[in-house]
């Protein structure tokens, strides 16, 4: 949809320097924003950008004013603003509230006649979806599922029995919610599966992305807490609990019963072990990996940058006799 | 369902200390567990836990028993005889051996008539089912797929031409078995595909978790081995050789033409390469890379845990150069 | 199909030792090939095994022609004919062009009468499918998707809107394209979902392995340029770059508007940082991460191969304070 700059001021907070009638119908970046469009600057390493920009509006900061060769919306959190804006131009597209003829519902079900249930989707017996929700095609959502309001599931999802999702959820496609845990006993060198009997709790405003795995518990649930930002591929093993407002970058491995606090940032790649607890506003760098709890909040790394091969090679032979090597060193040195 | 304590003893093989009579309908937490639950203490660290715990019997070993305040099942292996317990109270849901009037079924099909074949599901041609298989919704299985008896495919699931499944296993959802491995010849900078000729095999009383995948082999199978347990987002490449009874844990990757032994215990996100071999009973843990063969069982790590940011910074400076200052040190020594 | 000994050097430009009628039906290893069935030595380790062949014909190279047994197609590049051969002898299944009674068609499709829909397909509206493409069973395809000429979407694929797919494209099960990047702007420490306004734009003779994921643009597009290969479960994040011809194996994490030049080559389970620029011609060894742009063509490596445990856990105690060690030895040594 299209807005005028006074209106985008309103809906963002930031403060108008020029044209409040000035019309606006997408957002762009600095270097390809043309007439019509507004852009922003939030990283100082584009700042040469913004001289040339064509955009007919720069969301910046004061500091930057300067140079906007265009009308300004002036913030100290410009890419805040930013998402403000291009949610208010690109909403989310409503839906119909309609169940698709072609898709097949149980039995003692309960849904919101304003919810959408697509082409191809298979729904269990008692099955709970609130007002407002999205069911794409091709989603399973088995027995005794329950889902909130204004909750979308985009495509090809599948939720297990008993799952519980809350409201103003998206759910991208692939994810597979409560799948049985990894419980395993040992007997005479088999392994015995031990029944999954937990679910998964699912906040409200979480956010999960493509193809990622959120396990139930094996007894009591996992628990994705209100606001949680979970990106592709990542994998949340059995009786996981991560806090509100956590974000979780694409790839990462949580291993069951791990406790992840609230406000923490998990970098992409990155591997958490079972049943350790990371307190709150804890970040974690990209690819590391954290074997034990972590009690203060700050910034942890551990992974291993690439250097050239050969130089590589000749590193790691010296770092699997790091312990001897440096035991020898010391003894010499004494 | 319900069961007596002495019916609990007599499943699991447990020795019963107090009311045989006893009515169980539930298994829980020590902290969780109420009048008419079991719980089970098998981690030491939980031990005071016991002495408050309000469940009506508690599976434990010999030790723990004086400490026990109520009906106790007694055995050396108390998270074995609670995986007994657990099944037996928990049974699989029975299906009711069925095909759904909106699967879709091929030509040539062999489908036993005590399996269940789901709405949504699309079956290609030459297809066998054997008997009390449950086939979920959204499954798609093409051409010449065999699967044997008391098979579970959840929902969602792929099973690509060819591929040949054993009896009892489960398979969760967005599991791929038998999609093309990574065969590519290189023709003046270009690339070009190698038909991947060969299939999936996999064994009796496996078990694959939500969104792993399991490549078909370049010439000759991709063999999984019966009991082999693996968990979610696990990557399998073409003609890998997995031994009976191996797990593998969440996100592990393991390269094509890899042969693991048996009774193997694969670490989550750890990467195994390709074209090398891991004998019997060896242990990787969680995050560790194996780039060659390991001929020993034994228990084998490679991660690398978190740090403070600062701390790493400084630390991966020096890895990088590890070699040359060893060798510098080394020379001042001398 | 079968073809004769004269026809496979044709196709492949090896030149033909021995009976050019020889009648071929099938490829197999060195090991296991018998009458009828060609196979190929590219592996010098496998050199001692083409003695005891017993198939009716080898690909190897001039060096190794003297030890064969049987017929020989001579190249200076076996593996490369092997592929030809295997191509031309395994021919992609035709399939029929007919839009199957169960799939769903949005409005104003334009599907070529050529072009195959499956059963339980899903197409929104607006959405252009070329010439001899194969949509398989499951695949959802949303509004405004177009797909080129002679594309395979073997089953379950979801692609989102507005989606570009190229020509000569083949997608494994569970492939997710154009799901939301990960965009989110902090605001009181809760996390405002970023509009993901771009999409993907996936080239010509492009493959995507099984649940792999890519990304749209946060804005502007994500790019996979023609030739690209992907392996198994690869993560792409917004707006990543990745150029012509270069290959990416299985468990890859690709972090957003990463720059992946042409003809480059990403080992397993490796993770690429944001935001960063790879060079062509540039080969990443498994189980690396790269943290910074890399500027020179090269091999670059930096996984760090599994020890025995005891050691690992003394050697990662030293490199915990590696810095701090160092630091002390070159004090002493001062």
């Amino acid at each position: 949809m299209s807005a005028i700059l006074a209106e985008l001021s309103k809906v963002s907070g930031a403060r108008l320097v020029g044209d409040p009638e000035c019309v606006i119908n997408a957002v762009n970046t600095l270097d390809l924003a043309s007439t019509g469009e507004i852009t922003f600057l939030s990283n100082r390493h584009y700042a040469n950008r913004l001289l040339k920009t064509k955009a007919s509006a720069v969301i910046l900061s004061e500091n930057d004013l300067k140079n906007c060769p265009t009308n300004a919306l002036v913030s100290n959190a410009p890419y805040l603003v930013y998402a403000k804006i291009a949610n208010y131009l690109y909403p989310i597209k409503q839906h119909h509230g309609a169940i698709n003829e072609k898709a097949v519902i149980g039995q003692k079900c309960n849904i919101d006649h304003t919810s959408t249930i697509s082409a191809n989707v298979v729904i269990g017996d008692n099955v709970t979806i609130n007002a407002e929700t999205y069911i794409g095609p091709g989603c399973v959502i088995a027995d005794n599922v329950c889902i909130g309001e204004n909750t979308i599931l985009i495509a090809n999802i599948t939720l297990c029995h008993d799952v519980c999702i809350g409201n103003n959820v998206i759910l991208h496609p692939g994810v597979v919610i409560g799948a049985d845990g990894f419980g395993l006993a040992q007997e005479n060198g088999e392994w015995l599966k031990i029944p999954q009997i937990g679910s998964v709790n699912l906040g409200n405003n979480v956010e999960v992305g493509a193809n990622s795995t959120i396990d139930r518990g094996a007894i009591g649930n996992t628990i994705i807490s209100n606001g949680v930002k979970i990106d592709n591929q990542v994998q949340i093993g059995h009786n996981a609990f991560v806090g509100e407002n956590t974000a979780i970058a694409g790839c990462v491995a949580l291993a069951g019963s791990a406790y992840i606090g609230k406000r923490c940032q998990i970098g992409g790649a990155s591997s958490i072990n079972g049943h350790i607890e990371i307190t709150d506003d804890v970040i974690i760098t990209g690819m590391s990996g954290v074997a034990n709890s972590i009690k203060t909040p700050g910034v942890y790394s551990s992974a291993i940058p690439v250097t050239d091969n050969k130089i590589w090679k000749r590193n790691i032979i010296r770092f699997k006799n790091l312990d001897q090597i440096i035991k020898k060193i010391m003894f010499k040195l004494e």
